[in-house]
């Protein structure tokens, strides 16, 4: 199946100049989304990737983890943005293209050496999936990797992460 | 399955005097999402509801919403909050406890007609699912019905809908 013909390109979103890949054409259609699960599914089985944990990050991380957790028989672990965790949490503050943002985990989220993989929707500097593998090693899992639907290529966003197997489905 | 074993209550969360029912502890459980996701397939198969999507709001929503897709071969269409979706949208204003809030949706994000199944994690007063069904009657589609993981039956959510089936797997 051809994802990318069912990403739509929306010119100059969220500012001027910005090519944004929007995915929620993809999520609404039933096969789409099928077959992206089922492929980030077959990716991690054909690497051995065997992890108790998905890990995904607040908002689009969250589409894509549950689901990739059920079929391989995983937890799902939400690392959401401040103030959203109710119960005690660990932060990482990160940068971004101008000031900082932060992201928590629950201190208890999981047990000491748990294997993790990390989701998001789209990898592009890898700022935010480098910030979480980071707050996962402050809580003691393992990260045995990475999977993005979509990977900005030309924004270098795999040289930032640690050197493990990143998964993506879609290049540009 | 237990579920309520599998939710833990924070007192004063997100404020004094609130019992807040975390979730995060059913979803790091493997058993316990599989469970969830596939109790709430089954209840809608055993109403006979086929949705043609799956519609959940930011940002809990899209944690039930997309493995309920997969398992009803339906697509997932995201409800967020304001300036996050690309393409044109529709927005309806609803109110809280204290002040307003408003949610999103794609003007072109379902064919006329189609029929959608609301999803989220919990109902409460029902504002943001009562909000999430005026929105998808705004671009032409069929709600053929809720479903939930948790339902706070004190706040009586339910009577705020329209009078279609609604499903929850744990009542508080």
């Amino acid at each position: 199946m051809d994802l990318k013909s069912l990403i739509r390109d929306i010119p100059d979103f969220p500012k001027s100049g910005i090519i944004f890949r929007d995915i929620t054409t993809l999520l609404s259609n039933s096969a789409g989304l099928k077959y992206t699960v089922d492929s980030l599914t077959q990716k991690c089985q054909a690497l051995n990737l065997n992890p108790d944990y998905i890990v995904g990050m607040e908002s689009r991380g969250f589409i894509f983890g549950p689901p990739l957790a059920y079929q391989l028989n995983a937890g799902f672990i939400p690392v959401r943005k401040p103030g959203k965790l109710p119960a005690a949490v660990h932060t990482i503050e990160y940068e971004l293209e101008y000031g900082t943002d932060s992201l928590e985990i629950h201190q208890d989220a999981l047990d000491h050496g748990a294997k993790v993989l990390i989701v998001d929707d789209l990898i592009a500097t890898g700022g935010t999936a480098k910030a979480t593998a980071e707050l996962l090693e402050k809580i003691g899992s393992q990260v045995l990797g990475f999977a993005f639907v979509i990977e900005l290529t030309a924004l270098e966003g795999r040289k930032k992460l640690p050197n493990l197997p990143v998964i993506s489905l879609v290049e540009y």
